[in-house]
């Protein structure tokens, strides 16, 4: 689906009709990249975009973003982008986070690596 | 100048490092896309973008986009998202409006239009 139209997104309203972890839905489309959100809870597996730079942008509680050298903590109101090929491993402290995600169409949120979580077609909310 | 390393970014910081409305400022890159903010008061100019969709998030009161056909308001935890082509003229209701912008990194804030506010090299902060 390509949008061609003004898009206006209430994210708290999009947020609400989320109820699974770790499975992003796309609010927007441009520029060849979408916008999603999605709710993260405990930890998810590691992985890498070859080709993708990755944003997120923590809109509730903190993300721990655990690399092979570091872990870096990103807190509501900031943001942490990963250039490509970085392997990373997103996680929270038990409680639920909540992310705005910008990335490009082709983008899969496992990476190169088709898990069992991997979702192939992310949907439309 | 090109990022290939982790960013962080804390966004009241960099809002706070701001000082002029209608001037976005680069904050983050990722897959040929800037992440600006800018401060808006008062109104902008009419003008569109042949080549590039344009993102608004609003964090901080609400942002009045006039159309040719209608106005929309965009208030804090709102996106809008302006495909190519289609005029616009933002406004605020006298109250400062902080936003986060995503766009191509070709993307002019005055679209075609070279006007006395044209920032010809969007700064860093």
């Amino acid at each position: 689906m390509i949008k061609r139209m003004i898009q206006q997104i209430d994210l708290n309203k999009k947020f609400n009709k989320i109820n699974e972890y770790w499975t992003p839905k796309i609010i927007g489309e441009l520029n060849g990249q979408y916008v999603k959100l999605a709710k993260l809870k405990d930890e998810f597996i590691w992985h890498s975009h070859q080709e993708e730079d990755e944003l997120f942008q923590v809109m509730k509680g903190t993300l721990i973003m655990e690399f092979r050298d570091k872990v870096t903590q990103t807190k509501a109101g900031e943001i942490l982008i990963i250039p490509k090929g970085v392997e990373h491993k997103p996680k929270t402290n038990g409680e639920e986070v909540w992310i705005i995600l910008f990335e490009p169409k082709s983008t899969k949120h496992t990476g190169e690596i088709v898990d069992e979580l991997t979702v192939e077609k992310p949907e439309w909310i």
